[in-house]
């Protein structure tokens, strides 16, 4: 195990959609774009199929509470009540271990 | 916030694929259901476009130990880096906090 490893936050953000888009594409973007900026700000990945996830990584918690304060955001987050989502969760969690796997590049012959 | 809050783990699994299926599809599926019965399993979500996340989500880091080990896991994941993933990262997380959204039917007046 990495005896040097320094937890930092992640928050799980699980949603499913309402019909149609609504601007959604547009602010999803733009939250993307603001959130990189914010302080403590570390990486972002999303996906959707039928459930759609969101995990974004931040160096501690003050970090996701200023992000989760910012002005723009907080009118997204109403939207998304009014308007974006069905359904949401949000899990705040303590990244506490990690590992990673890369391929090797195959050597061409 | 919440003052009963019984902190659990979550495993986040983000990845890219390499080409083709090669079985992965079927892989996933068996994984999926053999996770599920796994003792302190509690839930997994999914979704893939560009990369793929899957979060499961466990009672105590020995159920996901438990997990990581299952034999016919562990040929999947052999097989994961053999094959299927070009890259992967695994964190392995302490969920802290959550709260939820859920959208309030519409009545049909």
């Amino acid at each position: 195990m990495n005896q040097n490893f320094e937890p930092y936050y992640a928050v799980i953000f699980t949603s499913t959609r309402t019909e149609g888009d609504n601007d959604y594409n547009e602010m999803s973007e733009r939250m993307e774009t603001l959130a990189k900026k914010q302080e403590g700000f570390i990486a972002v990945d999303s996906a959707r199929n039928k459930v759609g996830i969101t995990v974004s990584y931040w160096k501690n918690l003050e970090a996701i509470k200023s992000w989760k304060q910012q002005s723009e955001h907080l009118l997204a987050q109403q939207k998304g009540r009014n308007e974006w989502y069905n359904w949401y969760n949000v899990r705040i969690c303590k990244v506490e271990r990690e590992y990673e796997f890369l391929r090797k590049q195959e050597s061409h012959e």
